[in-house]
């Protein structure tokens, strides 16, 4: 399976003006957000990226993503139906091909020189199927991901085979249904918010999308976790543990820690930390003073 | 004097996505840029802010402005005439009246107890004259900065009787012109990105723009420092060191040092501490398993 798609999605109303802050890259480059989520992209060998926005972006984000614009198609959610909609927005632009999909609020570091997104769709090439990437996941962060379980694929680290996928299980059920062998005590297989799917996950949002709009009720919004609970039954879906950390910019100094993570594993490192020693001795200073 | 209007310039064509930054305030509460530029202002007493922006830009400042937007007038500048054209804009809203002038593309952490703005503006109270912020600045940030010289005030620290004022000075003219007595050798006093200017700085602008369209030239743009030059001749201006520092956001890692130093000197210093020894350790594991 080669994948030259990828679907970002940024159409979440209180999440979409993350993609557009300013941050210096590795190589010590002033660029936005949504420039380093698709160079992401780029690096894993996406050649086309559809984004997906919510009506009125369009002028921001087109100048948001900078010499990439050309390989960009945007796409409007236009109501906010979510985040599994948001995805069934780039059906057109997916067609029959497998896609990476990435969130348009999180950043990644490698933990080694591969590029996280390259990381998993290597693994997707190599067996051919579905892989959400996913990170060991302490008990207290449950209520923020969609947690996967399954067995560990045999003679294969970091590999497991995907039977079950919850979004933001409670910690009882995650006792009970969700524990994966192999991790440490009161860990689960988090998503990491990067997956390659095959095209055959968007029949399965459609019908969720189209449930939901009939059910009347405007609670539960479906997430790709319904979505992709539904995949081990038409097939493999495997989950792989990244080398690497990711960066949620949507939390309180999200983007400080991004911007300090990134500062320190790219060619400035040396600089950022004199700058942090340099702030520290100034505001011991001036407690001292004061 | 009393200082009821604000007047913040963020029309230069590559600093105004600044604003636009999203940061945490020193009571951990999330903000853009702009909105920590007003309460800078309103904690000084400022009851009407006008913001002069690019054409444009209007939509995006009206939802950056947050809770303080009942307060803000905006003007455009319609053509990129510099930051001395950019101040003239205001002109209709200052009247009469003093204002408190700061840019678009900084940030401050007060060094007491006192907000910067605040500080400043109870200078001009009592002196009843414009006043600029300046800090102690040394000859290789030159190129950066509007320099000020004259005498220290009799009797009292950290303030200076303005006699001259230049942008950017070449290190040979600042030692030859610009030494400022009592400063520590090779430092001069650079303005701080905020000051206090009565409204006959207006006209002076005012002129200074005129000769500058006559002259058919379109090197040299009048900035402030070349109007602030012709203000000791109109009667007394002052310079006041700051006590505090500040933070341009503009220059590379500027948000980074401004994020670090603002949550360094408020309620989650601890957290910040912790994120920062974190991402050490991290970085450290990283690069000896590498």
């Amino acid at each position: 399976m080669q994948v030259l798609k990828a679907v970002i999605t940024a159409a979440a109303p209180n999440q979409n003006r993350l993609p557009l802050q300013q941050l210096v890259d590795a190589h010590g480059e002033e660029k936005t957000a949504l420039q380093l989520i698709i160079e992401e992209t780029v690096a894993a060998g996406v050649e086309e990226i559809c984004l997906v926005i919510k009506p009125g972006d369009h002028a921001a984000y087109q100048s948001a993503a900078g010499s990439h614009l050309g390989s960009v198609k945007f796409v409007e959610q236009p109501e906010p139906l979510g985040y599994a909609d948001a995805i069934l927005r780039a059906k057109d632009f997916v067609g029959d091909e497998p896609f990476l999909h990435l969130v348009g609020d999180h950043l990644y570091v490698s933990g080694n020189l591969t590029p996280c997104a390259k990381q998993l769709v290597e693994i997707a090439g190599e067996f051919d199927c579905s892989v959400s990437a996913v990170q060991s996941t302490r008990e207290n962060n449950l209520p923020y991901f969609g947690i996967v379980s399954g067995p560990n694929v045999p003679r294969r680290e970091r590999l497991y085979e995907i039977e079950r996928v919850v979004e933001k299980p409670t910690p009882t059920f995650a006792e009970q249904e969700l524990v994966t062998p192999g991790l440490r005590v009161g860990h689960y297989l988090g998503f990491f918010g990067m997956h390659v799917l095959t095209s055959e996950v968007m029949p399965l949002i459609d019908r969720l999308i189209a449930d939901f709009k009939q059910s009347g009720s405007f609670d539960k919004k479906p997430t790709l976790s319904d979505a992709a609970d539904l995949l081990p039954s038409r097939g493999r879906y495997l989950a792989y543990e990244i080398h690497g950390s990711r960066y949620n910019l949507g939390i309180k100094y999200g983007l400080l820690k991004a911007q300090l993570a990134i500062g320190l594993s790219g060619i400035d490192k040396e600089q950022i930390l004199a700058e942090m020693v340099d702030l520290l001795s100034h505001r011991l200073e001036a407690q001292s003073a004061s």
